[in-house]
């Protein structure tokens, strides 16, 4: 079971949450607990770093970060073993988190949960500080971005279990519900759909996390922490072993990601390296260049648009003054996703959306095609529109 | 260095502090620095685990305070990388401290500080999360009252070095200067007297620290955290080899301790077990007996004074109603100590402390002596008054 910064804020959320731990221990002999930061704790920490230092060495940023977790899951034992329950709390580092990489956005490198097995063995609940282990050189490391999730899949996939993510949402959403507010909670969906919602923008768990759950098979389940509703499940569903009905095969999701940078460079001369020394240096600046589409405007001549983050405006433009490029941009662009696995098997998915669009009489800049996915650059203020009209159109 | 949780209260100033390193470093090729947690934060922890607990589990209570010490060693650390000065935090466990025995007062059965040593030679400043270790099990623990102080202590020890306790008062005085203005700071005083004054009540520093310090002979600075005033060194001062002058032959320290409870036990038969049964009793219900007198009355029967803290009142009466025993008591009393290790060559002390009683016609309640010290317990009302006329005649 594993609890983000919202469910632990307050030492009365952490009271409740360990009533809902409670409950799924009568149904498990085992039970791991893998908590976040108690609310806006990491948020804080991060403020005083930047009141003693105007460039916190990442390395210190990890040991002060870290402390966060151990309040959290240290309160969290505090209040089950007060319920009459055996808990132990574990730092990353105790827990087995062995890590490599750079500081505040380690990987893990290896697990040996020695002492959580111990623990579970003398029947205790461990509850563990998520986010965080211990690199080669004995220095604290944090896992950067979705985190604590990561941590708790990766005890999942060690200790043989599976993972049960609780959040301030009730499960995965065809459709953002303050979108659309008829859009259905999805009761069953495949690892790779999750995957590819989570880079088109769904707020609901980080890629990382559910990509180490499909490598390690860990079946994940998100669900309210309140434990309250029925939430939603993540595997390998197949039609064939029955887990996931025929009907089940369409679009499984809508997302969006706001806030896109649209450049469009002119005049390159085909087949030059100007371009590709153009993307190297653009990658060098830490430009994160999402969808890149080129187009042969004549014998000679060719044009590229690509999309990036607002945020990397001023080194895009930097870079392309720097190489005296021909260049034009467009500002507060969204990217809306239309994701499902279906779109293997089935036909005409890719047509059907672009009527959507003609019927809706809505423009897109670009449009860019994955294994299960298609993504259109529009209009911020056409953005709602369209993800209506689109999940109108695919039932969702 | 080391430095206590009101030297690093807020980030101002763990900046001040950070100052008062820089300038050592100039002095030292190796320096490492231990801190306690920030202020009134090991109190915050403690009534989140209030709010979360009613009796809560000591395991758990030292990994929430541990967490104290890693903000504080961090914050510090990146400060220092700030000013152009490397450094890196440790925690109790990265720093090589391994424990033994009860959680929340625990003891370091040893410490391997190969982490701080490589991080030394490496030209790192090493800043370390004081008052905390681990134990066989790889449990955190706490080290209980003082414990800061005898990380930093141990360290010294270990590394060889001397031992620098930066503090909120700017030395060891011979009576507290809130109680006579013309107390005298000391210079140079031994470990015992520390000790001893420690025990009887100066508030500057726990004997546990200074007691680990005479075993390994590290010696003791104790001064202003501002760096700004010269302050008090321990160490084993002897006249003989000129550190410390004929002159410094004399008492160097007024104490006292206040709410001391002063319990009489009359009609025990002489000889017997009862009395022996009683302080067993009394040890078996967590009272700290501290001076114990007898008094034969008569051929058959025998009398016992002895003095606790206020706070044993209802475990004392609960132990002697239960062995329907007949006692007094007086409430609210203070112990007032006269401490120098010249008591031990000097002959006539008590006779002169005596005559300083008579002369402001102060009655005390019990007394009692050791070595190097002689307690009189006194009432309150009379505290400030002896303490002044002792240190006038003994010229502190």
């Amino acid at each position: 079971m594993k609890f983000g910064g919202t469910s632990v804020a307050t030492t009365d959320k952490i009271k409740q949450v360990c009533q809902l731990i409670l409950r799924q221990k009568e149904q498990y002999d085992d039970l791991v607990v893998v908590v976040s930061a108690m609310g806006k704790t990491t948020d804080k920490l991060l403020a005083m770093a930047y009141e003693v230092s105007t460039r916190p060495v990442a390395r210190e940023v990890d040991v002060l970060l870290s402390s966060g977790e151990l309040i959290s899951a240290s309160l969290l034992a505090l209040h089950l073993n007060d319920l009459g329950c055996s808990a132990e709390s574990f730092t990353g580092f105790q827990a087995g988190f062995r890590t490599s990489g750079s500081h505040r956005k380690s990987k893990i490198e290896d697990l040996n949960p020695t002492l959580i097995e111990t623990a579970l063995k003398r029947g205790e609940i461990a509850v563990v500080a998520g986010f965080q282990g211990m690199n080669k050189d004995g220095d604290i490391t944090t896992l950067g971005r979705g985190g604590s999730d990561t941590s708790a899949v990766a005890l999942a996939a060690k200790l043989g279990a599976k993972c049960e993510i609780y959040t301030d949402v009730d499960g995965i959403y065809s459709v953002d519900p303050r979108i659309r507010p008829q859009a259905k909670k999805i009761d069953r969906i495949n690892y790779e759909e999750v995957v590819e919602m989570a880079h088109q923008g769904a707020r609901v768990i980080e890629a990382r996390s559910v990509e180490l759950a499909a490598k390690y098979q860990v079946p994940l389940y998100i669900a309210l922490n309140t434990g309250e509703v029925e939430g939603t499940y993540v595997a390998n569903f197949t039609e064939q072993t029955g887990e996931r009905k025929m009907e089940d095969f369409k679009l499984t999701n809508v997302s969006a990601i706001e806030n896109i940078l649209l450049v469009s460079i002119q005049g390159l001369p085909n087949l030059s390296f100007e371009s590709s020394k153009c993307f190297t240096e653009l990658a060098a600046a830490g430009v994160n260049v999402d969808i890149l589409n080129q187009v042969i405007l004549d014998r000679d001549n060719s044009a590229f648009s690509f999309t990036s983050d607002m945020d990397s405006k001023p080194e895009i433009i930097e870079v392309l003054d720097r190489m005296k490029l021909e260049y034009t941009y467009v500002e507060n662009l969204n990217k809306v996703s239309i994701i499902g696995s279906a779109m293997r098997n089935q036909v005409g998915v890719a047509a059907k959306a672009f009527n959507v669009f003609i019927e809706q009489n809505i423009p897109f800049y670009m449009v860019s095609t994955s294994d299960i996915s298609i993504s259109y650059v529009v209009k911020a203020e056409d953005k709602n529109t369209i993800i209506n009209a689109l999940a109108d159109a695919f039932g969702l």
